[in-house]
């Protein structure tokens, strides 16, 4: 009956120690409650913010708090007449072992021969993200060409695949030969670019994609953003998911400015969105995502952490960029 | 039988010996042609990106060539079925007193008891442009808060009726003592920002918008943009529509930067967006725009150039910001 407790704030780059095994024993269910116990625990970029002190993320979490994250688990014991033991679900529980919850914080994952951990990435939180800047914003034809950065990434992953599905041409961005070759032969990007190794990532992005890009689903922000910008077409779309190379105060401060100019003579549109904003749109996100699995069109890569014990440095190489695929912990 | 003609092609500040009339006899309309008299010529800013040499806008007006303005007239002879003397039409002919062109460039003009330079603004380009950015990027409901730069010029006059027709709360930005009245007293805006008395742009647009900012009808752009992103709400869109400060080259250059990450976690949408590629919508968009002004909810405000001598004086004036509501050339 473990769980991982926050054991100090961290100051710049999140280090292992900044999290701390915990007893958190999991009573018997009262009316209503539900015991599961954890198999898979997702980890994600928002975590980061979640602990820190940045403004937009509100009150921070206090330091000896659970931290947050969603778990795959079995139900054990039951006191809701939705569930009973042996049903699989999935839930915003935290990092813990096991838990007793109400019912309605759960939701039932459908039986099926696709691997559990799968709920925690292209049929969890990344896959809808993904799937939500696709039908929201970019919306790309067959024919255009989209690029995703982070290619190799939870989000990045899954969007490239949505490209690849649409019948997009779809370049990603990602860093390191490693990255690279695994998006290209995983996750079915016609050509992938390591901004690691481009001196000049406009030239390259330019080079990928002569035509111009169409659909940018942007998960870092900052000089890869401009780099992207400077090759958009007309009409074209950016579905802003994330900003993590700003964590790292890189950038170019002045090109802000042009692009403004560029979104109106051009007629783009810059949009951020979020998952929690679009309910209406999860049960079909869902079952489409879950079809093009079917189909052999979707799929997984993960990196595993086994057991709670591993989840903070887990969380620590995410952050800095050293997991590909989805980062999950191995609870059972 | 006389016309405009672009002379020089203006070094910085556009003047009027810019610009030279020349005669241009209009030829006896051939099958499928209507030569028309001219009523009204729309200045629009526009014409000042047609002859500059900004690689945004292609190649530029050749020296000696009409300048090109959509002319809203009278058909004086018809070798075209469609169209008989005496029908009022509306047509991008260039600044010309008379002209003779193919039927399919014009398009008729209902009977009314409107006044026909109406059809200049708010049943012209201006008034397209702003219900478009409405219908297209804002939508605002009913209670929302709305800003409109530029509030006392061609589109932001329409964009401020149009907010206040929705019930939205709707905050003007405009230059100088005499145009914030003119929007407030003509214009339904329930308060009107004078940027020119304001030392501190950002508070100004706080202090009138306490709930912040749900949707910014842009005209500006640069610091004046700043300045209302700064108090964009969580889910805020912006209409960019114009970018006319960036002609003077004003400005922070290092807002655009902090502004993405902001798009990204407060799920802005920031948008560009023209008539043109929405022409779809164009049938539907006269008809809301004439039945809001037959109910007495959209006027036109006009700066009124008497006859084609003064055209170039009264574009100067308008890019220079020395014009109030349409500014419209009387032809006849």
């Amino acid at each position: 009956m473990r769980a991982v407790a926050l054991a100090k704030r961290p100051k710049g780059a999140l280090t292992a120690d900044c999290f701390t095994l915990v007893e958190a024993p999991a009573a018997a269910p009262q009316e209503g409650e539900v015991r599961i116990r954890g198999r898979y625990l997702s980890l994600d970029p928002y975590m980061r913010g979640a602990i820190d002190e940045h403004p937009l993320h509100g009150a921070p979490l206090p330091i000896g708090a659970v931290m947050p994250g969603r778990v795959v688990g079995e139900v054990t014991d039951s006191a809701h007449p939705d569930f009973k033991p042996g049903d699989l679900v999935r839930g915003d529980v935290g990092w813990r072992a096991a838990a007793t919850v109400k019912g309605g914080a759960l939701v039932k994952i459908p039986a099926g021969d696709l691997p559990l951990s799968w709920h925690t990435g292209v049929f969890g939180g990344p896959g809808l993200t993904a799937w939500i800047g696709y039908a929201v914003v970019g919306d790309p034809k067959p024919g255009e060409t989209v690029v995703v950065s982070s290619a190799a990434g939870g989000v990045g992953m899954v969007a490239g695949q949505l490209g690849r599905a649409r019948g997009c041409h779809v370049i990603g961005i990602a860093g390191g030969a490693a990255k690279c070759a695994l998006a290209q032969s995983r996750f079915g990007f016609d050509e992938v670019i390591d901004y690691k190794a481009a001196p000049d990532l406009a030239a390259a992005v330019k080079a990928a994609a002569p035509r111009g890009v169409d659909f940018y689903f942007d998960n870092v922000g900052e000089r890869t953003l401009d780099a992207v910008l400077a090759n958009l077409n007309v009409r074209g779309r950016v579905a802003l998911c994330g900003h993590i190379a700003a964590y790292n105060s890189l950038g170019s401060p002045d090109v802000g400015k042009r692009h403004y100019r560029d979104a109106n003579s051009f007629r783009w549109r810059l949009q951020g969105f979020s998952v929690r904003d679009n309910a209406d749109l999860w049960p079909r996100a869902t079952a489409e995502l879950m079809a093009l699995a079917q189909a052999g069109k979707l799929v997984q890569h993960e990196t595993v952490v086994d057991g709670l014990a591993g989840a903070g440095q887990g969380l620590a190489d995410l952050i800095a960029g050293r997991v590909t695929g989805k980062a999950v912990v191995k609870l059972a």
